[in-house]
């Protein structure tokens, strides 16, 4: 008799105090049992790294509990089913799933989904036309509420999020302006998503760069960001303008970023609004149906940076936090 | 023939370069003019001090222009119509209007309306009747949005705002917490306004005592103070909590103060929204009317600091800015 089949996994196996580093993941491997009755696996081709992850490894107060140690660290995944004594999904089956970072992820199927990819890549149902999609959806239709000719700014424009959120802002009528970390990444954003404008965050002149680009002031702000980005957005907010909190990434990897100048909320009357998309599961059928119309149409673009081979996504995830890949960071497993 | 009847006029002279002072007002003697056709003229009997006004005495973008210098400083008035050539009005009649820190008002009648002071006292319509009134009951209501059990905070808990919005929250199911300086008004908060408890911010525990005060933390918040009491109410809001941001008189007198943990926004999925009462004209019946039904039956309770005399508004007002006055600050003027 053969050996059993392996599974490698990473673990969380301490919490960061101040940035996170690679020691605080471990590689393992893992033995596969045989299922169960009931249960499917599947041989995951790619995982999502995201920056709500650096979140879930500290203990700190937060929408959703903290990351077990010395278990395998959360995500989502998309993959192929491989064996299955479910009924509901057959060997060959494409899923989307929240394995985690893991080659082979073992469960009973619950918030499984099956998902067509004769228009739509697999790979896309971690990016635009999965979780970082409706993100965008849900924060700019349902806080920013943006209207025809409205001016739309977007931190980490470049990013699975932030593209996204652009895109869609250009297909409602708006003028938007992009902020992202370099001047490639900038030109990627002007040229190739559309947006009317793209600034780099790095070339230090944010405020002013933001006042030239943005000659009628921001009335809705997707901020990804937060920290200094923020501080430079807020003063060129209309009156009324609206502000969804969908992350702040700079403030993730250590101290947490005093707001500057919070009494802008008040004398331009802004509603600035903190959101999670999953708290909002009823609308994903919405979002994911136009979300993958219009990448199957080529009106959403997107752009991926992979890493090959689950070894490196410690490494990969770090990156992400310092802003190194350009659009959504995935990691190859197979 | 005798000398032309004088009136006395508070203009704003200088701007503040950090502290106002009284040396950015000036009190004048002006002759009263005979009256034009359409014209009336009220002798106010009281000037409303509002925390807003601070605003207007500086020229940095606001949700309104800056006061002009060398003119009547703005502010809420009562009086009673002693002259009139205008058809809506009739000398006896008791009216509300701005004609701000001047002992008569001379207009035609635009933004003036007259009350009635059967069940209600005069003064009240620039309190509780008034525009803090309206103020109080659209930051709870539509902002806050309460449902019975909740519970909700507010600053400046004694004053002409946050007492109101104290007893409506009250009055709508919620467990109360207010924040005042000082124990005399705490105690005012508790034992005659009815709130379930008040914190002294004054006594430098507040983060401790609001933990005590809130042990199932807060829904909704109404801040006037901002600074370092919304510093130590954030971390201490529900998911989905509910901020109604009316003022931040903290920092209205000098350098702006930050905010320092802005990310609880985001993990808590707060909602901050500004706003300013006179944007929303439309809900001033709705709310005058409940507001006014409250003080006639005396459920809502309010209280008064009157300084007499014109000569006395601006040492009033520079008292009202370091929290001196006690519930609404007025001027009588006669």
């Amino acid at each position: 008799m053969a050996d059993a089949q392996k599974n490698r996994q990473v673990l969380l196996v301490s919490r960061p105090e101040g940035e996170a580093s690679t020691d605080n993941f471990r590689l393992v491997e893992t033995p596969l049992l045989p299922l169960r009755e009931g249960e499917l696996r599947v041989r995951n081709h790619y995982l999502s790294l995201d920056p709500y992850m650096r979140g879930r490894m500290s203990d700190a107060k937060s929408y959703a509990a903290p990351q077990a140690l010395n278990e395998v660290m959360i995500g989502g995944t998309v993959g192929e089913v491989v064996e299955s004594r479910n009924p509901k999904f057959k060997v060959g089956d494409n899923v989307v799933g929240m394995y985690g970072w893991q080659e082979y992820g073992t469960s009973d199927g619950t918030g499984l989904y099956a998902v067509d990819t004769t228009h739509v890549p697999l790979s896309a149902y971690l990016g635009p036309v999965g979780m970082p999609g409706v993100t965008a959806w849900y924060g700019l239709n349902r806080i920013i509420e943006p209207k025809a000719g409205d001016t739309v700014a977007v931190s980490a424009a470049s990013g699975a999020v932030g593209s996204v959120v652009g895109q869609l802002a250009k297909a409602a009528g708006c003028r938007v302006i992009g902020i992202a970390g370099g001047a490639e990444k900038c030109r990627y954003v002007v040229e190739t998503l559309g947006f009317d404008a793209c600034i780099d965050y790095k070339a230090g002149h944010l405020y002013d760069e933001l006042k030239a680009a943005a000659p009628d002031d921001i009335d809705g702000y997707f901020e990804n960001v937060g920290g200094e980005v923020l501080d430079a957005v807020l003063p060129r907010m209309n009156a009324h303008g609206r502000i969804a909190l969908c992350g702040m990434i700079s403030g993730y990897d250590g101290k947490p970023l005093p707001l500057q100048a919070p009494r802008i909320l008040l004398t331009q009357r802004l509603k600035l609004q903190g959101f999670i998309v999953s708290e909002h599961m009823e609308l994903w059928p919405q979002a994911l149906k136009e979300l993958g119309e219009r990448v199957a149409t080529k009106k959403l673009i997107y752009r991926e940076t992979i890493a090959q081979g689950l070894e490196n996504a410690p490494e990969a995830f770090l990156g992400l936090l310092r802003g190194k890949n350009f659009g959504k960071q995935l990691v190859k497993l197979i």
